[in-house]
């Protein structure tokens, strides 16, 4: 019971199905004074909104969010914030063929297993729907962390399928559809998703989210180290089998005099630690990886059981992405951003903000 | 502040550093009536135990854990229980050297940033020597989970270093020193660690830790979802820089077709899911892989800075693991455990332990 | 930071100031299966509600309550359930005057030492009126007991300034302003209150709250016991100075014979434990009682200072209660219904449900 | 489940029964380079430990307090902190008889309706003996609150049966084995207690407890208000059956005009809040009232039921306080120095102790 909560002190409560009325979150426990308005907020929700490119499902969501409390005079006032977004577009009747079914790969077996009922008309509660709400939350963390504290947090895709990106240009990112950082990739990533759709089948996507600006001192061990508390908020993103932290899975099969990342007092001469030693940031960038699942709906048909145990033929129809890590980047940000925020206030209750007067090594040795 | 928890009903809070007077847990939330006793836990913490090999430290800890509070006449109580380990074998002076320089890939700089002082005697309270707790409180769980809900933890060490296993045969994980449950693999990584030794480096390791006998319907989307808990859980040991469920990273490059485990009334014929839908179990196995880093502390010198900012050589005398992974299964599957008795319960809230008339799908259709 | 969530299974979030575009509410951990509706909260919404009578503020607020998810075909899904109420009767301009001053025993001065800035229309987050959606997650919970556990929450005016019930008639309750149980002090009270109204002043209130029907085990000592988290939720109440549970202050004089309850097998004897012994329920009626201090917005002047620490006096106009205990018997209920609700759930984690076979005192001998 | 941790930011768990092996906690959240050490620790718990006056009990708990971890070099380094003391006098023999019997007015029978079995010797975990954990942890807090925020927490015994404190004279409280504040009373009270003993019954009493050196700005609101969570953390005390805060519930007949703490540049004129406004500190004293009721432990026989629901004649045997308020003073100070300090912490997390610039208005006028 009561999962929809993510935070201890700055807290994101979500509420809302796929095709409800509306879906909601409240943000509690952002300080107050930081300067918010919903064109903030839009701004994200515009990014992970669906039907922008034709590589991305084809419905139709304003995603227009409204700031109901909270915000007074343009500021937020340290009480709980309200958000809202209204659903318009809502064709239930695309979903009522499989109303009775399991499609294979989605969460309408478990719900019903759990729950005894599922509100079934376009997932409910179980539609990548509800990251809505995480994007506009993480619009507010991401604003105060890069006010206040000077760290900004940004995403791209570093693989679609079998593509993997070879570079990493920010400046690239927002000028393809794929939130892709490597120019040279968008026409293979283009011509290979046109296959794909009529294909009628889907891929699986990696995303790379990082925090620059990082101050040493977030995390909390032994349990609450800040790498466990990124990897429970990514690992709760729908469709995520999987979170690296720096070197990843890489540090398996790595030797510790390559691992390690020696210390000049010029700075880290590498980062396979991905910004975290011993559960603790070091200043050094913040680096994760999320592998996402190809999407589960799919035009091809399945097989699978109905709800009286018996065999079916399962063909998703409606519109759908064919990869959902390509709307994934703004949610895994949201992600990080929302973990930071957490991790700066509980860090902060302890010493007050007042930094101990230890020399700073800087980030990387090369700046 | 105050990250020393896992959990919300069943709870384990835990305290101690490495070279401290004791290591101690307090398990809140255990239902009463579990027959339960200090030779239960013994047995798990055996297996974690370092010096019970020439591959792991040759340090001498006796991990004599005793029971204090919470069981009566044989059984829990519901009481909270209350666990204590005396430390015996501290040697503290292996450590003086190293008081004021940061060690390469450790927690010494990341302590000091947070808290501005440190235990460094053994790494303090960063040591993985806290993790005796979590393999104490963890054979709790496995014991109720097995007793009570008919789940079975298990773990492996599925890949050291290069070295990956073929093929997984239970009965001979506990057959050789490594956890390793591929036979024809045992003596080449032993002679992998000879060398490794010789050279004075250290390496990475991969675990799997699964659950059979699962139930359907643990998890509570949409955060604590059973996959993001489990992934807390796992991230926050020592050396993990990677968590994957069921198919993992190698989701990315799957096609929807592949990936979607499809379903007949025999039961699931794939599980690229790893036994999670939705952040909800399947009833299939729950499958983790887990990706832990090479020790840091090495012979071999290595670049850093002390506390004055000053560049230094640091070289880590004392007894070390060259592989952390080795003891690391019996940990990976006490906090799996743990995450399980906490979603069970978590479950069981919710409907009272009665399951919905649902029909139940086998594990797996060849079963 | 964040201290806008009630309860640990059964959860509610809420957000919303006295005049800001909506309040909301969030709940989280309601089992499926429960049959609601936006009547069903209606109801004790409108026993809330401002306007009705001339013994309470005469503002106009609807208060018509909206669920936004989480109920599918007119029951629970076991998803969170949004509320929503806009705000209508928004007269901002009545609270100007009072935007640099600190009216005394307000909210005004601490919330300004708190966050820096408050909205200080009608006393922004501060405003009773945040209690609206107490009572509507309240319902929910009371629905959910009744139906499922069959403990029927109720309360009562027990005392208005210095009039003091004799008697309690459940019937009556509802057949007068002040949700008073003893007819014959109605006339005296009506009395009362007018003369009150021509002074210009206010008066406290003392209100009884109980459950009945109540299933013992409930609580979870020894922080959360079943009394201290009744008395964390009714303090929490706006202008709540006291809680006692059972005999309460009365406890003190007495002697241990006369206050101990003893047990036939016929049933308990007395209730000065006021069903609840060591933080656990007994099975007997679960009463508590609740003393509100005298509104503090008055029309006769006070003493006081603004903003920048000059003297001023203060006088509030607008529309207010005379006595905020009146309409504060729905708003009890629903705290008490929340703590039972939160508890139910935690105890059937505990054992699924399953009754332990010992013998159940009656909750009184005579019945 | 899961009951036996207080706090949030800064939190202890407790766990142990009164004869069993050992008490202990885990204080979790205290800041680094606090100076503590096992004496002051030591100080609050022989305050509260029996068997030091003729109007306790004669049991002899030496009550030796251990530092198991966080604290290094004689200040805490932010690291969980470990505590125990073993129990030493358990004459488990004089509690066998009343093994199958529910003692009125005692845990016994919720308990076993609980958990279906219980420790009985001593009252197991419901014993009043668990606090002495409570006031180890509350040592810490205390000393925190003393040097780092000048907040002094304390307390003294109001009211004795029908004894009632007329004058608080703070140099008085340690002269008498009361707590009583008051010389005049003293003399009074012994009498009174004499007699108690010789009848063989028992008294309630009530608490005093004061924080002075307040800051405003503690507390958050709507539900964790500091007021909400000082009555939790008094509530979960054994025995307590009400908590006030200022005027508590002399409220109820109070007038506004009377009720409210009119300002001046000077200061409060009064302190009927107890410094509290809208459940945040206003800088004024805290003050709280807890009602204790008589010790259920008597030597006069009382009317009860066994474990199969048999009547039965209870008499209670061995050695127990005729009065438990007299030795919970030091219990009630834990506790609201434990809530402090969370709300200390949650503050500071806020706005990292920046305070806002806002004219603070002193405590007390006349000052």
């Amino acid at each position: 019971m009561s999962g929809n909560t993510f935070g201890k002190l700055f807290t994101v409560t979500t509420f809302g199905e796929s095709h409800g009325l509306a879906l909601g979150a409240i943000v509690d426990g952002c300080p107050p004074g930081l300067e918010i308005s919903e064109a903030d907020l839009q701004e994200d929700l515009d990014r992970r909104k669906p039907g922008t490119s034709r590589y991305t499902t084809q419905r139709k969501e304003p995603d227009q969010v409204k700031i109901l409390s909270g915000v007074f005079e343009g500021k937020t006032t340290g009480t709980p914030i309200g958000l809202l977004i209204e659903n318009t577009d809502q064709r239930s009747k695309d979903y009522s063929n499989i109303k009775d079914q399991f499609r294979p790969a989605h969460a309408d077996y478990t719900y019903m297993q759990k729950y005894g009922v599922r509100d079934y008309r376009g997932g409910g509660r179980s539609s990548a729907r509800e990251t809505a709400m995480r994007v506009a939350a993480g619009s507010i963390a991401k604003k105060y962390l890069k006010q206040v504290a000077g760290i900004e947090v940004r995403g791209y895709l570093s693989q679609l399928g079998p593509i993997k990106i070879e570079s990493v240009d920010w400046n690239e990112v927002h000028n393809n559809p794929f939130f892709c950082p490597d120019a040279s990739k968008v026409t293979e990533m283009e011509d290979y998703m046109k296959a794909l759709n009529k294909e009628g089948d889907s891929v699986g996507a990696k995303i790379t989210v990082t925090a620059t600006g990082m101050i040493p001192g977030l995390g909390e061990p032994i349990f609450d180290r800040l790498d466990a508390d990124l990897a429970h908020g990514l690992m709760s993103i729908n469709a995520v089998k999987g979170v690296e932290i720096g070197a990843g899975f890489d540090s398996v099969a790595q030797k510790g005099t390559e691992h390690r990342d020696e210390i000049t007092p010029e700075g880290f001469l590498s980062n396979n630690a991905g910004g975290v030693l011993g559960g603790i940031s070091s200043g050094q960038d913040l680096i994760a990886h999320l592998a996402l699942k190809p999407t589960s709906s799919l035009h091809l048909p399945g097989r699978s059981v109905n709800v009286h145990g018996e065999p079916v033929e399962v063909v998703t129809k409606g519109r759908h992405d064919p990869c959902v890590g390509i709307r994934a980047t703004p949610i895994a940000e949201a992600m990080m951003a929302l973990t930071l925020m957490d991790h700066l206030l509980r860090h902060r209750a302890q010493n007050g903000g007042v930094e101990h007067n230890i020399p700073v090594i800087p980030a990387q040795a090369d700046q």
